[in-house]
């Protein structure tokens, strides 16, 4: 069974590495795969599209634990999502499990994680990751049916990417190479289109050789949106665009 | 069996991946989990806290291979120490191990690693991560007795954290949220108080959301000790602490 | 069985937790371990000596997927080369994997990954990680034999160090820790030299230990050439060296 973890942790302290020791003390032989550690403190609408970024690439089924938590220790929900493909999200109930939940079919099970005999013993207010959602995770990989770690509710918490108007969208995400990644999904895009992103307009090509070194291309990306790249060169760089940053489309 | 990891190795380089190697050589079915790799370079008391904050979250029999090494290649001992729950920490003897060992129920068992039959083959002069301890750790993994190892010893090195003079205590390590964590224990705090750091005065709280925005507050933390936090931002940012600097409790 | 994954894709996206997940998918009871992801974004030259500095520590047998890729989506060609020693390479075919097959006895056979049946659904032309070179070492872990993923290929790119020139050298990688990496093996050297490094004359020792606190010395490093180092400090600031830099070794 793949448990994988998603956090605003950083790498530079134990945190990471302690969530994992109680995940292992309950179940000692699933496999743990970081998704990533690196979203900004306490940045909901960051991880939101982290974690929508990549359950799709695992076996339908898998466990992932989510933690970016704002409201540890206030009164907000710790809640295990079920989606209609089989896997199930585990975190504060803040939304941001939501669009991940939705890209894997929708919810199909809902509860609020209310039963203490699954978390560690003496939780602290402040490290849930830790001493509930690590811990609740290990016995739903070691079997124990979801209903059974709570109540269920029928009402989470839901994010959502800011919506296109038509061919009018946004940056919602600048990653690792500064790619610009928009909400615009590939199929609501025309046969022949070109970008315009401030000031630049960019044309479409298929893939990154097709432009000079350091040129800009529109593409659709490996999680199905439209990206804003530069051949290997920084499209954040050259343009100056951030998240939330207006992108048009024009047929041609 | 899981073995861990803490080091300075940074995630730039291939160490962590070659030490990883080198246990999987020995021992191919360990679980190998990251503490951290965040340890700044040589830096043995910033190593000692980290080690601390996250042997407990394991399971016990856990081992721990834990490499910050100035003295590498010179006539420092290579240890491995079992501590009475159960787990074994193996590294360089500078006494980085001391306080985790203590955490977990004090000295049950300590080992000079001296049989070249459990290192790697030619060991560098540089690297025994990958060339001793990493092996010594796969091979006690295999079920090889820790006294085979090598020869017992009885004083190992040991640091200590600074100790609070009552309620006086101190800084002794800024983590990634910069949230600011004291040596001084839930257990020595009164009942009703408020802390001095410089020139702030900041109150008990018992979880983030007690407080406003960006307002201070001092808390036990997910370790046992007193911490001083900030709702969704930065202690060590608003208050300029750092390691070292002193906090004073005082009972109201 | 193991697959070490060595990339440019950073750990702040769930690239690399999408590419370990579509893995997984395949061949559910992998062992995965990091080498790096912090290659400099398509930097093949500096993939090369950090893959070539990692696989030795590893049991023979182990598959490498490694990608560092400039020209994703272009005609390059998608390759699996198995060295003499057993170790499977797979990534794309630019010469990065050259020098590691070399240190593992040379090749003894390649073959271009060109059976879709193999890859992922719908794979992007831009995450060939994800879509192609990881689900390869999947099946190849699951059994599948090498020839079948593909057609022998004779010709795959090569990269090489550059070649000293007798004791003439030059530092080709620079570490965490500032540790210059020169391309001078041990078995090059006379018994009793000195280094020329700009300004500096370095002497050789054999541990850190050896010179006072922040003096440089030359030794032979873990991966067995010569490096310049400096004892708890960082020789790359002290020296303002960098890859590239002339180092020159002289009898004494």
């Amino acid at each position: 069974m793949v448990i994988t973890l998603l956090t605003d942790f950083g790498l530079g302290d134990t945190y990471v590495g302690q969530m994992k020791g109680a995940i292992l003390a309950v179940a000692p032989s699933v496999t743990l795969v970081d998704l990533t550690h690196a979203v900004p403190a306490q940045d909901v609408h960051a991880g939101t599209f982290l974690l929508w970024s990549a359950v799709e690439a695992f076996a339908a089924g898998t466990i992932h634990v989510v933690v970016v938590d704002p409201g540890v220790g206030s009164a907000r929900r710790a809640v295990a999502i079920r989606a209609r493909r089989g896997d199930v999200f585990i975190g504060p109930d803040n939304g941001l499990l939501w669009p991940a939940v939705e890209r894997l079919g929708g919810l199909a099970q809902a509860i609020e994680l209310s039963e203490p005999r699954f978390w560690r013993h003496n939780p602290s207010s402040t490290f849930h990751g830790r001493d509930l959602f690590g811990p609740n995770a290990g016995h739903l990989a070691n079997g124990v049916p979801l209903d059974q770690l709570g109540r269920p509710i029928d009402d989470p918490q839901k994010l959502e990417f800011p919506k296109p108007r038509g061919l009018d969208g946004e940056v919602i995400h600048v990653d690792t190479y500064g790619n610009l990644i928009t909400n615009l999904p590939a199929a609501s895009l025309p046969e022949h289109f070109e970008v315009r992103l401030g000031a630049h307009r960019i044309s479409r090509a298929t893939h990154y050789a097709a432009v000079a070194e350091g040129g800009l291309l529109a593409l659709i990306g490996s999680s199905g949106l439209l990206e804003i790249s530069a051949r290997n060169a920084s499209a954040a760089a050259i343009t100056g665009a951030r998240r939330g940053n207006s992108v048009l489309v024009e047929q041609r």
